[in-house]
């Protein structure tokens, strides 16, 4: 049997087939970097026209109340709660990954008095170790990196704590989130896992792990849009005592009462700073309801046989193409990783050919499954194009090496 | 010659007058709250389509280079800088007011090492005086509010930052910019203005005042849609030496290095954290590209003599109702607020025969006066409205005396 029999087989057997057609996705196109830009689900564009025609231009001001404007960053956090093992009343959605990183890393420092020591690892998400940078400056943090094998011997009395992100961008390998947030707490440290890789990839238990705090993006395997809004969780037990310094009006218990002092809201709504961003809000949500439709079980078990069929294939047809990602897809996110000196224009001639996956610095060629609208046949198709660009030196024209100003 | 007459006249004359058929509003609605969330712009709504289907459904991910995405943030601060008498380059659209004014109040305890001080004013805006708590807390700063009249006295050498908001949000009274900046100056402080009911609706010379830094918000006067991006400003002068906390990889000098060290961009840039939101951001520019087309000569002018014939007409029609507003329309941003011990119900019956303006608490009906889309006849209908809701006491039903979650 050919692969391509045997793509058109699974394909067939997919109990996830119908979701393809939930997203509008351009013809021609194979779409493996839904890890970095999820698709456009065809719900969103009507929900967009009315939030803006209706709820905007119609309701104006009054929608605050009539279209729950107030609570959509609530309800939001509560439809992607049960997608990340966290409950409820402990996600709320607002402001960006990096935004939300600096509020818990300043959490953490509070509830940790006398340790300064924010531990992570080099090379994790570059914003995540940034975030560091700006309280190391004011004289609140130290930051502290060690490689993942030698995190537990980080783990020291001066720790306030761990800040790892769960599946590593450019490689996808997965941590262990139960035994790495039972060492934080062995060594009295928090932890806080950013879980932009993982959300609506992989499966993520936070109240099983007993995390304290985690945030993520929306724009990835969530598909809202361009830069949505990103999410925070904070543990039920931290809630009210939580102390994060972005404290604006939408964090005060009452803030149409106008008063001149602080008076923070109890549980994670005192993480929300300034007014929500309801037009990203109204996508995103689009996005969490389809995801949460579909279901991660469904999800998770297609995600690791796309990528299981496609390490398959590229082992066969490239055997020498180095595999950047963990061979065994249980510590693997939704993505597969390869190693290779002409990684940029590789990635150029394959979009040249409609297969869009991405090039991460410096040798990085970076290919994301997304279960919901992938198909066995685009990941055959796209192994086929792969193995031609390699094997036929086809990415090397100055076309194709002539760097973009943002890769 | 009666109010209706004459108001029709000024119609008639109205350069502006065009303007109105640029916006989408509600049929039967006297929108006086534009102050707050303003109205549609047409242009809008073609334009999400746009980025919704063609950029983000189409593009995906190679949108961040075709269309343009990486540069929305600086895009949409350089057309909004003429605005308020700033450089190109000394305003970017991110993030929120809240999130802006914590920057850039960080920035200037950076830029003033031994001054903890953040004076502003009791009553201020709320998040403007709640963004010091957090940092309060951290032991970064010292809060201290005085009355505006009493600011030159509190003015010492411990103050890093005199942040005042330009137009104050419940009375309208407008600040002399110039002087006080130059009071701060000269006591050795920097200082923060937050134009949010300023920009499109007053003239603004942040370059002519010599100010430090300024934020605003984009969903008021600019039309940018609920939740808007806001802005933020900073002085050519500092932006070699800025410090700001929030060090995310859109901030860094070469993002896509995915380097571990935080490495601030050049200029304004730096005051991105997060990935920028790119559906808020698209929303915003066509409001701002509105009000810039319309100019803001034409809109100030037409703002105060909108606002001089309701205070004209008010004041013939129910001369005992207290303008809490400056008298002069010089010293007062587009809006005008009166003092009712019923100003709630009073707001919820104008609500309901169509006249949206709105209640800060606890006894102000504020009244919203956006020059580009509102008629005088539109004014002559809401006094005349205000007048019989008032003298015949239709405002004192249950109905309109009953609370709303939030007001």
């Amino acid at each position: 049997m050919t692969d391509l029999v045997r793509a058109r087989e699974l394909d067939a057997a997919d109990p996830l087939r119908h979701a393809r057609d939930l997203f509008d996705l351009p013809e021609g196109v194979v779409y493996l970097d839904g890890n970095s830009l999820g698709a456009l689900p065809k719900a969103t564009p009507g929900r967009m026209e009315q939030v803006v025609r209706q709820e905007w231009g119609e309701g104006l001001i009054r929608s605050w109340n009539t279209a729950d404007w107030f609570t959509l960053s609530q309800r939001v956090g509560a439809k992607l709660a049960p997608l990340i093992g966290a409950a409820q009343d402990e996600v709320i959605a607002c402001d960006t990954t990096s935004v939300n990183i600096f509020k818990l890393i300043s959490a953490a420092l509070a509830a940790r008095p006398g340790r300064k020591v924010i531990l992570s690892e080099p090379g994790n998400f570059p914003t995540d170790i940034y975030m560091i940078a700006g309280l190391e400056a004011q004289g609140l943090a130290r930051r502290r990196l060690a490689d993942v094998d030698a995190i537990m011997a980080a783990l020291d009395d001066d720790v306030a704590l761990l800040m790892l992100t769960h599946v590593h961008y450019k490689t996808g390998r997965m941590l262990d989130m139960q035994r790495l947030t039972k060492a934080a707490h062995d060594a009295g440290a928090l932890v806080l896992w950013d879980l932009s890789h993982s959300t609506g990839g992989v499966p993520v238990d936070l109240g099983g792990c007993n995390a304290d705090f985690a945030v993520g993006c929306g724009y990835k395997y969530l598909n809202g849009g361009p830069g949505a809004p990103a999410f925070a969780y904070v543990a039920q037990r931290h809630q009210a005592g939580l102390q994060q310094p972005l404290t604006g009006w939408f964090g005060h218990r009452a803030p149409f009462e106008f008063s001149d002092d602080y008076d923070p809201a109890p549980g994670v709504d005192r993480l929300l700073a300034g007014t929500p961003a309801i037009l990203g809000l109204a996508a995103l949500e689009v996005g969490v309801d389809l995801i949460a439709e579909l279901g991660m079980g469904a999800l998770v078990a297609k995600s690791r046989a796309l990528s299981e069929f496609a390490s398959g294939a590229i082992a066969e047809r490239l055997s020498d193409l180095e595999l950047a990602s963990p061979h065994n897809p249980v510590q693997r996110g939704s993505q597969l990783s390869y190693r290779h000196e002409h990684a940029y224009p590789i990635c150029q001639a394959l979009i040249a050919r409609g297969i869009i996956g991405d090039f991460r610095a410096p040798d990085i060629l970076r290919f994301g499954f997304a279960p919901a609208y992938l198909r066995y046949e685009d990941v055959y198709n796209a192994v086929e194009a792969l193995a031609e660009i390699v094997t036929t030196g086809a990415w090397n024209t100055p076309e194709f090496r002539k760097r973009a100003a943002v890769t």
